[in-house]
This record gives C-alpha cells, structure tokens and sequence, in this order.
C-alpha cells in the first residue's frame, strides 16, 4: 500500500489477491463482506452474526470453524482515529484515503507516529509523493528491535533524505485549525501543524472474539493455537495475524504477525480442516524493508528475544562489501550476529546495507533453518562474479570473520 | 578484466589485488617474476629454474613446495595465438592488449570463438565498447552444461544485443588482411572480416610440470590431490586451476576450474604447510555470469555431471517472479532443479532471470550443502517485501511445485 500512495503501483486493484466475487465464482466459496461475527459459541457450535449492511443478526452453525481475524492498529491515548486527516494504514480503504487525501488537499507537511516498518515505508513513498515528512518515535531508536548501530544507520539515511526524525516524544493532542490542517502538540511541548497524520504505532492481534468465547490466548494476547492452527477449543482453528505461531528456532510459539507466516499457518489450517495432517514448519521472524536507498533485513531473534529466554548472546558485528571495490554500485554490507556465548550457536543476524541485502539474509534463513555453524556459512560455495558479488561473498566473510572474533575459527 | 575492457572498471591497477612489491614489503614474501619452473625432483627436493629476463637457470632446493601453475586457455588447431589481431584472456596483458587494440584500432566487428561464461562476458563488454560482436560455437548451444532452455534464453539474450551468434562452427584459418584486419573462414566455408578475434573455447589445466615430475594426474589431467591438497608426491602441494577440488555433493574429486575454489585451497594448504590440519570444505561448482540484461547462475549438479556418475535426474522446471507484478523492475526466474528419481534429492539447481538471480542461487547453494529436502526448500521463512521478492519467494515457490511435480510434495 505505501507504493500504491507513492504512485509506484498504478491500481490499487493491483494489490487485490482475490476479490469476493472470484472466491464465489471460480473457488465456490460464499464470501459475507460486511459481516461480522459477535460471538462464539463453541459448545452449540454456533455463531451470531451481524450483516453491517442491513443491521440484522443472524445464528450461523459451524462444524469446523477458522478464526482469521488479524491485528488492529495500535491507537495512542491522545489521538482520535476519527479527526479529519488522521490516518492508519490498515486496509485497501485506509490507502485509498490516505493517497485521496494527498493528492487532493495537496499535503505539503505529514507527521508520522512510529517508526517501525510501516512508518519508515510511509515516510520515503509519502517523500516521494512530495510530502514533507516528519516521523517521531517514543523511544530513542527507529526499529528498535534492531542493534542501535543499524537504527543509527537507518536514521542517517532519513534525516539524508529530507525527513525530520524526532526521538522520545509522543503526541499529546491533536487539535483541527483551519484549512483542513491539523495542530500537532508533542509531549516536549512543541506545537506543529500538519496536513496529515499517520498513526503507525504497532498493531495488536484481533483476538477479543476468541477470547470472549473461552478461547485461550497466549503471547501477547494472541490466540493460542498449536503447530495444527488448532484452538484450545475442539473444532475451532486459528492463524494469521490474530494466533501465535510457531518459532523454528526457539521451538515455541510467539506472535510475530508477517505476511509469509499468515500465509502459510492458512495453507497447513486448511490442509488440516480437509483431513491432511499438515504441520507449520516454523518461521523464523524474516523480514526486510526498504528504506529509501537503504535495505535493512533480519532473521531469527534479536537481543531482547534473547535475554528474554536467558540465552546470553554477543553482537558481533562485520562489515564486508556487497561487490568488487572496482566494480560500480555496491556498497557495504553491515551484518550484526547475535552468537551464543555458550556454544556459538547464530540466533539472529540483522543486516543493513544499499546494495544486495536483501536476497543475503536468505541465505542466512537457510543456513539457520539448518543449523549451521559459522564455520559451515564460512565455508558455503556462494556465487561470484564482480557484478554481483565478491570472490567469497559478504555472507561467508561476514560468517568468517565472527567465527574468528568469537575464536571458534579453524 | 571484461569490465576493464568495457571501460566499465577504470584502471587495469584495480584488478590487480597484491602486487609482487607489496608482497615482499608488507608480508615479508619473496617473489620471483619472470621467472619459469623447468623441472621438479621430488626426490631430492629441487627444483630447475628459469630466469626469463637473463635467460639463466639455476637450481633451488625446497621443504615444501606448491604448486599453483593455473589454467590455460585452450587454442583450436586452427588457430595461431600469434596472429596480430587474435587474442586469449587470461591475464592482465591480455585485457591491457585487447583494450588498447579495442580503442586505438576503432575496432568495429569482433569475432568471439567460443560461448561459455568468458566469450559471454566479453560479448557484452565489447559490445558496450563498441564492436559489433559475432559468436560462434562449436556446439548447438551456449553454455552447453545448462538445460537447452536456458541456452536459448540466452542466445535469445544476445540476438536481442546485436550479437550474431553462429553455432555448430569452428574456425577452419585465419589470415591478416590489409587495414589490420582478420579474414576468418569457419567450417561452414563462410568467409568474415574482423578486427579483433578473441579465443575462449576453454581452459585446461597447467599440468605439464607436475606430470614430469611424475606426480599423479586425475580428472581431466589435473593434478591428483588430497582435501588437504596433497599431490601423490610427498612434500608437494597443488592448488587452484592446475589441481581437482573436492566436490561436497558427490563427496568426489572434480575439476571445475572457479576463483573461489583457487582461493580457498590456497588457504587449506597455507594453513597444513603452517603445520594446521586444514580440509577443503568443498565445492559445488557454483557459478553465476551476467550476460547483458540476464543473469544465469546454477549449482551442484549439471545433467551430465549426473549421468556421468549414474545418478538418475529429472529436470524439472519451474518459472516465479522475482517481485510482485504490481512491483516496478521484476521478472521472471526460470528455476530448472536436477531431481534424484530415486529419492527425491536435489542434485542441481540452475536459474536464469533479469532480477534477483544471483543472491538467490545462494540460497541454493546453502539449501543443497546443508542437504536439505525440496520440502524443506519450499518451508524456508525467506525475505518478503515487495520491493525485493513475493511472499513465499522464487526459491521457496520453485522448490514447492517442483515438490509437486515429482509428487513427493506434502
């Protein structure tokens, strides 16, 4: 949706997977929009639902029912979603708005409120869509579950590009003034004004209809669900971004809602509801995202997963160059590994860097998925040819070189 | 050197990454230029050298002696290297030389005799300088270890570049003509004028010296050698292109002649003669080449490296798109995986594509050496975000159907 609003995707049909209609005609399954689900009953194997469109309420029964209700956007206290000009970004609707509004009322100040994934996106498409953007974050850090170095590194990169990035303030009130303009007060009692405001604070899984059914939540109020999608309640299946999932290298459940494990955990649900005894492979918390020039991607746990299951880890940081020096248009790679101070295990590797970034963290994804040592990434076979990458490859010297500052090396 | 020559890399002192002052200055390492190998006495531990400059010989004794002689390029009977005008690229004077007869000349038409990765290369490169290239093969297809559809993808590369590729020819004499120009009749009794002809039909291992010393051949004439990279003579040591490597896949020695392998047996036979007991970590043959727009890349495996050692493959092709379609700078990713018809087990894997290719044959590369199942493939928790890769990946999605295919998926 960020390119969508930049003007990088033409259509937002575009972004469509499905529409309601192709579910019914080509797949043969009924499709309720405008519906929604009060509760469930678990034991009469019912559920009562509201058509939004007509007003009515209805009982539906159920003999396997799935839950797929997916995370809300995280609202701060001091901010009304309702005010004119204040946005989330959610859903196709929040999109077309945002990008309406825009090109309409031709915003030349935004503010965004968060500064983790979605609000970084935001700030380099609404840049290009020539907004000039403003970005504050409660704490000191953008993404700040990445080491401080690469958070740094991301903010070089915005404050290079135009953005005003202020830290550790939050909004205290947002007041409409004329002109279709909105008065921003922060809590180190600055007052600005903005033409639009996105509130991109974080989400929270939708799990208040499970709950109020009985359902057991689990890590951070997500549905508790098992490798299965299955509920503590006979019958009922849940996954996406509302349930837990299940983490390949911790080998527990937490709730990192992204768009691969969704999509997955809705694959192994459905298999299990037809009778195939499917089982969600894990996942290991892979993302990547793209900052202006800058690609910053991790997998597996960062520090604080790690301290919060007691596994001690040292952050070993190597910055290896992503092509030849002589060869035009890369750059360096900086890759943080946090490493088992016990057995030199690889948790999690954070990478950030203009060039090649994004596909490396694969191979890391791969070489974790399998249990690789740093000695074994070392000695991986990787692809060289100067337009693409050194003779030994930023991922195996970065592996190299962490072996050897950790002193496992051969 | 092609990007030297293409004048995409500036200067030739670029590529040079040691220089004979720098290794006697800073690592305290005498080396002797032009200085030639005559003979080897393993027995007595001696050595017959040549020095080129002063056309004297003497004799020196050693403890341990490696040898590291290199490749050569092959030249066609019909083909005299001295000819002026005719040209092989295996040095630096050879890229020095090709340039400058490139710039001085006006160079309009080339002739490339030859279609693997360095007469693709060089098409591209001297097509970027300038010359109307012409190709030929001896064979029906380019890069004759790929599956026939990548090598029409490429040829259809190079016709779409203004390059004439002629294949299933050779060179039957070549004649310098008035104007510094070349007559060149091929096979076909076709006659052409060129200004420059350059030869890469190949390269063979520069064996000679060991072989006189009586040390023990192996495959395709190179120098028979441990993983510790030990010859048949004691006391002796042989790496690089000269030498097999050890392939990690068939657990066997091969001779797949690529800088990174050279690099590392140079370091495991550092390592030994310092007294560590290194082991080659082994190869896959990994080699990724851009070729204009395109880039082809592959691992493990080719088709006749299978039926030469009586491993039953299936090639089983599957095509995804590097990047969401509603995402600018995509394309497809034609994935063609060589598939063990008795288990299931990936052999080899060879892509080709104009985005995303060469970082994501990495992901292979890690897949395959950690001896992972299509399944697990297809599980692997990759990078999404539409800037760089759909949701399940190329890697991920080519390893699940193909799964599919051969009816092993879940």
């Amino acid at each position: 949706m960020p390119y969508y609003i930049a003007g990088e995707v033409p259509r937002l049909e575009d972004l469509m997977v499905v529409t309601p209609e192709e579910f019914e005609t080509k797949r043969g399954i009924k499709v309720n929009i405008n519906h929604r689900v009060e509760a469930i009953d678990p034991a009469a194997k019912k559920v009562k639902v509201t058509n939004l469109t007509s007003g009515q309420s209805r009982e539906e029964s159920y003999d396997r029912l799935v839950i797929a209700t997916g995370a809300e956007p995280i609202i701060p206290h001091r901010v009304d979603p309702g005010t004119d000009g204040v946005f989330v970004l959610q859903d196709l609707n929040d999109a077309e708005a945002i990008k309406r509004t825009v090109d309409k009322r031709r915003i030349d100040e935004g503010l965004i409120v968060g500064g983790g994934y979605i609000g970084l996106e935001m700030a380099e498409c609404l840049t290009r869509a020539g907004v000039k953007v403003t970005l504050i974050v409660r704490g000191p850090r953008l993404m700040s579950r990445l080491e401080p170095e690469l958070s740094a590194d991301i903010l070089d990169q915005l404050t290079g590009q135009g953005v005003r990035v202020i830290p550790e303030v939050k909004v205290s009130g947002i007041r409409p003034i004329a002109g279709e303009r909105l008065e921003v007060t922060l809590t180190d009692d600055t007052r600005h004004t903005f033409g639009l405001v996105l509130v991109a604070v974080g989400v929270a899984p939708r799990s208040e209809l499970a709950a109020g059914a009985g359902l057991e939540l689990g890590v951070r109020g997500a549905i508790k669900v098992d490798r299965h999608g299955r509920t503590s309640a006979p019958g009922i299946w849940a996954g996406g971004d509302c349930a837990e999932a299940w983490h390949r290298l911790t080998e527990d459940n937490a709730w990192i809602p992204l768009a691969l494990t969704a999509n997955k955990m809705g694959r192994v649900i459905g298999d299990n509801l037809a009778g195939i005894d499917a089982l969600f492979p894990g996942m290991l918390g892979t993302s990547v995202t793209k900052v202006f020039d800058l690609t910053v991607a991790r997998t597996g746990l960062d520090a604080a997963e790690c301290a919060a299951r007691g596994i001690e880890v040292s952050p070993v940081k190597v910055v290896a160059p992503s092509k030849p020096h002589y060869y035009p248009g890369g750059g360096p790679i900086k890759t943080i590994m946090h490493i088992d101070r016990a057995d030199g295990r690889v948790w999690g590797v954070q990478m950030v860097g203009v060039d090649g970034v994004a596909q490396r963290i694969d191979t890391w994804v791969a070489a974790l998925s399998a249990g690789m040592t740093l000695d074994q990434v070392a000695d991986l076979d990787l692809a060289y040819a100067p337009p693409f990458a050194t003779t030994w490859g930023a991922v195996a010297v970065s592996a190299e070189v962490a072996a050897k500052k950790i002193g496992s090396g051969k």
